[in-house]
């Protein structure tokens, strides 16, 4: 018998599911995909998921744990999103909640390069202040319009200036183009005010031109950037880490649709431990109270999961953003802690200046 | 003003949810993610989504269509993504349902290589019958144990034999390992029976080994290959069938969370246009009463998306699977159409007699 991890799921059957049924099938589906009696018994018993319990939370709501030999996952991060939703995504009323991670897999994965340590020390922000982050934008701009930003903001002293997520390599501000200006004015900022401004630009591409994006960062003297695993596949975050030495800041585009009430990834699982294992220095999602839908409660289980020991992995930046008001900055730093990076966009925008609105949320952080 | 391209969305609103705002904070969210007033009236003009029609359907669910700049796409899957359900898959009550696509963004991305066709070429299959697929398994079989597997299925005329979707590079049947046995298996049963059965292994991946495995399958001889496009990133499916020449059969692991009844992509954005965009020939999906929840509805909706006309896009085909009995199979294939991959794995496992029971598949739909 193999190494084992465990999957907890959150059932939620519908009226005359048997909810022991409803494991069983989870522990064939994810694994050999057939039905029991079509298996021969050293298959049935290495292979198939075996259920460790299963208990009723409230009517039709069952806790559930299936251990898993962790061959399965085949040392890979595409195998490993299978085994934990691949084919039961295409059924309904499953939470994937939490995994026990055996320490090979951990180890295998690997987690953050520089993790919230690694980004103090990039950024010149000591220990037990907040790091703050924000987003260039709109699409739209040229590059010349969005460095002229990244110089404001700098100058303000917001430590990670990054791409919005939805900046990519459109006509009017070209990756390369808009790189070397953006990289150009922070670093320009920088000397004009003796601070360690980073910008990081958003490297999320198409397979083949990942590894030139990145490439061009390094070369051009970035020291992290921002990508959206689930638009390039989760591996690819783990891939650029390996790679290029960046520190990366990962952007939950495209993972919303993953993370139903009663059906999907927690929050705290794939924002959290996946996004984490996968080699995420800085976890961005959508703080309560923003734009979008999480509760308070579900912040601060993704926090837990980034910045909580988890085997020998490094811990992670929490990176609360979306629409969150710059007035309300210390608030969440009281509420999350310190080892939190704070990201306002539109807020600092709507203030017009945008050095003045940058200087104001440092010093009402304490910086 | 450039080209647009026309999301049309399903808007589920929440009691008191104003469905103006709500599509206004779409066309917003998915371009500039800046509230109005931060806009400049040139981009506001240019790249915030316009809204073309806002109609309600039934109490609190609206249709609407939203107009954007085809460059918002930035010609990358990645960002198509992105533009289609980036941001928004973190909120709620939105379906994406269809998109107008413009010639350049189908010409840009270009579809199949093979298409129906060519499936029908490599297999054999003439026009007006339907091609056959199964699935190699379980996890846990050795290499050789799995090609005795497709050496039977390829004696009773299986057309298309892939792995299985979660067979990956586990330690008891490596890629390489697997993919040679497998391969010559299926030769061999061709030689012996005249017949031109197709071995596809399963080269879902990580980022770095992606090539690695489809330039083993293509000196290895296969004609085709299976990839889960959610696992690997919608863009590794493009690259492989761009840099590889082999057919692309795509399966939906991971996608179901993504394909919510009242948010998500519709199944036939995502398993119909969006996989027919990126390249694959074929698209297995989750056949309506087996072992997933799709209705009969939205299994022809996905079938339509796959073979209507598309631009100069060629056809793909619909591939339905999931826990299908054989004896049920010319049933579908008479509701589906003949230009139908009819994929059966475990009905077939549990007739013991896999080369018989193979036989006996075609036979009934008259091959």
């Amino acid at each position: 018998m193999g190494n084992q991890f465990t999957v907890h799921y959150r059932l939620h059957c519908a009226p005359g599911e048997d909810p022991m049924q409803k494991a069983r099938g989870i522990a064939l589906e994810q694994t050999v995909e057939l039905p029991a009696d079509c298996l021969r018994p050293d298959i049935a018993d290495t292979w198939v998921g075996q259920i460790q319990s299963l208990e009723e939370q409230a009517p039709r709501q069952w806790n559930c744990a299936i251990a898993y030999d962790s061959r399965l996952a085949g040392e890979e991060l595409s195998q490993l999103l299978n085994t934990l939703f691949g084919n039961i995504s295409l059924k309904s009323g499953i939470v994937v909640d939490a995994v026990d991670w055996p320490h090979s897999l951990l180890e295998c994965f690997g987690g953050p390069r520089h993790g919230i340590e690694g980004l103090r020390q990039m950024t010149g922000v000591p220990a037990g202040k907040p790091m703050t982050c924000t987003a260039l934008k709109p699409v739209g701009y040229s590059a010349e319009e969005l460095a002229a930003l990244a110089y404001a903001f700098a100058l303000g002293g917001v430590d990670i200036i990054k791409d919005d997520h939805g900046i990519a390599n459109q006509p009017t501000a070209p990756y390369l183009e808009r790189l070397h200006a953006c990289q150009q004015a922070v670093e320009r900022a920088n000397r004009e005010t003796g601070g360690s401004s980073r910008y990081f630009p958003n490297v999320t591409a198409p397979h083949h031109l990942l590894k030139r994006r990145l490439d061009a960062a390094a070369d051009a003297g970035c020291e992290g950037a921002l990508i959206s695993p689930w638009l390039t596949g989760l591996d690819s975050l783990r891939w650029a880490r390996d790679h290029s030495g960046l520190a990366m800041m990962a952007h939950p585009a495209l993972t919303g649709g993953q993370m139903g009430e009663t059906h999907g990834l927690s929050p705290a699982l794939l924002l959290g431990e996946l996004f984490r294992l996968a080699g995420a220095d800085a976890s961005i999602y959508p703080n309560t109270g923003g734009r979008f839908g999480f509760t308070e409660d579900q912040c601060h289980a993704i926090n837990r999961a980034l910045r909580e020991p988890l085997g020998g992995l490094k811990p992670s930046a929490p990176t609360p953003g979306g629409g969150m008001d710059a007035e309300r900055a210390p608030y969440w730093i009281e509420r999350y802690g310190p080892d939190t990076i704070i990201l306002i966009g539109g807020s600092l925008y709507a203030q017009g200046d945008i050095t003045a609105a940058s200087g104001n949320l440092l010093k009402a952080l304490g910086r």
